[in-house]
């Protein structure tokens, strides 16, 4: 891999388009704001509870599509940390905004959120684990990228925003680390797996997974009308 | 199977609000008076020339699925239906609309256009055959039942109307027979691998794959503003 | 499911011969005696070492295929339990064998855990979850009534009988209970997946993998020539 | 692809031990010269026709996993040349041995039979399509090469040889032109989804796919005894 340039990098350069549609959407620069209406976050909350189940699973495919017992182990990790720690964290800080389990549960799923898990859940079957992961990987790697640029940004209101801690959390140490090892696991898996031809494929996806991020947003962004 | 009322109308009957907003969705109404304008029928092919091609991976995704030569062999039928009928009369039907095979092909595929496709090929790989067959309902029947429907509608304008020849192709006893047989399928599928446990779960699966095919009539008419 | 019999003894019951060929194979008797060959007792170990990775994909797969986060969460806890402890316990287990784990993953693999394992994975990709439960229902649970069996048998020496460890493991409390456990969820799959006209194409597919484990043991005793 | 030496002879190369083992088996030594034991061939043939269903199933499967119309046009075309003329042939060559269908249907299958499939299966499922022609390569590529082999082996005795039949079918242009369609195939996935780092898993892969089919011929030449 010495001297390769990194996957994930490429991926956004050439899917730039989308990856500003995504990441630089209206409903983030609301948030980092503090002027996103609350409805539309709440709507934000609630499907993305909807989209952690299929998250899960997606992972889970990931231990059956594994090679090797360390790809296993990544994937047991992804979908422990989903289960046993990210879905209680949705559930408490979504109870702090009026949002219970039960009610989210009983939600119907979004176009957008069935649109962006199913494809995923497609790729990774009608692929391989790399097909899974570059299509997991504008959520993932995404997130830590968005906080990230949004923290930096001037115009961010950190102060008496209700959003803050959304924004802290994706930005901090812990998430920033979990981003960066999905990074090299791309790497990792585009060495070995991968290879120059493979790449305009792995890059439609990407950005066609980054479109379907930004159709998220928007459903979210939908909610204030 | 003697006695048991048959699957595919207990599925409709459970399932009737979603499946009215989608048999009697207003671009159908338009489309039977002639009062649809045409780009939003435009979209409509282009879109459905794009699920065409998902709707034949399900079909071999269904013979993977089989259990016996049987079954095989009338997923086997439907492949073979899409690749070799289907896409070639809807690929001159669209010439007749000025649309372009080369053309449709280099279309984004609309957000309603990616939901129903993957959620149906999820359905299948979650699932077994019956839950794909039930997922794909919707559509090889619904399209039967709404032809019939609306050929039979006072409302209806045939003379004059632009789009009559593809309501008569639905309508017609080709079509008919096909979605008869899928009906047939499903009541086979349910006395071999169902059961009573399992119908609230087909049910749910039905009533969303329904849902997803309203949001498709939307996405079309969706094209007129 | 009150009144209604156990999925797991109706299984049972109606592929006794081949169900008896594999709990009561030569080599689980003379394991039970003491007399086994160690040269056996080997083989074994290396290819269920082999097994188990697939056995923890397996899993995986029924993460994916969970309909409910219940659902998810045994699979989830299996995984673990597989990936965690089991292959760990393995391990240590052989190392008392004179077994290393680089030369176990070294060994290729045996055609009857090539045989099993794929036949598993396939019944869980082709059917639905329940398909792939009862697939593994004749290791799982079968492990339980093997060694519960054989502790039972007056024939069976544990005394000075170097195998001891091993019937003690699967006849001890924690296995049992994991047995239990795995019976209820047939159970429960069986009520909310099934239904009697399933009941057919299950007991082929429990009574073909309980042949195949027979042959996973006689790929064991093999190892004596 | 220009300049890039072929796939299938790099496959070959790095399995030389598997692949001759498989090409060169005693089974197909004895056939060549007319020796081999009927019962050996029966056992064959009805193995064979069980293996066929799978077979059908691995190349649905492709249409699934096709990325563009014309993958699935040819995996399609495969299906119907198993399920239509293939499986066909098969019988009424089998009649002629004195095998009816429904014997064969009824016979158990081999674990020679279930592990090369289910193989197969699970690594087209697993992995992408790539990785399932890969797996298929040395049933499809491998019969054709077998047969020429043969027919060009001094040792070969025609005149009189009851399997003549056989090997003149292989070695005949239709099957070795759809054998050189099939390395077609992995030069053009090769190059679109692979790359140099992908090919040490490809050659596993081919390998152990190479070594199941020569476990195949050792269970007709089984049947001898």
């Amino acid at each position: 891999m010495t001297g390769q340039p990194a996957l994930f990098p490429r991926l956004v350069e050439t899917s730039e388009e989308a990856w500003h549609a995504y990441t630089r959407h209206k409903f983030l620069l609301l948030l980092a704001s503090g002027e996103l209406p609350e409805a539309c976050f709440r709507r934000y909350l609630v499907q993305d509870y909807l989209f952690l189940l299929h998250f899960a699973r997606a992972w889970g495919l990931a231990i059956y599509k594994s090679d090797t017992l360390a790809e296993m182990r990544r994937a047991q990790r992804l979908v422990a940390a989903t289960l046993d720690v990210e879905i209680g964290l949705h559930i408490d800080y979504c109870r702090g905004w009026g949002l219970s389990e039960a009610g989210m549960a009983a939600e119907p799923e979004a176009l957008a959120t069935i649109a962006y898990t199913r494809f995923v859940l497609d790729r990774g079957l009608a692929g391989d684990r790399l097909d899974l992961e570059v299509a997991l990987a504008p959520c993932i790697v995404g997130y830590a990228v968005i906080a990230a640029e949004r923290i930096a940004d001037p115009a961010t209101r950190l102060g008496g925003n209700r959003y803050r801690e959304w924004l802290e959390m994706y930005a901090g140490r812990e998430y920033q680390d979990l981003a960066r090892e999905a990074e090299a696991a791309l790497d990792e898996g585009f060495a070995r797996r991968g290879g120059e031809g493979r790449f305009a494929s792995l890059a439609a996806n990407f950005a066609l997974a980054a479109r379907l991020e930004a159709d998220f947003w928007q459903m979210g962004l939908d909610a204030a009308n």
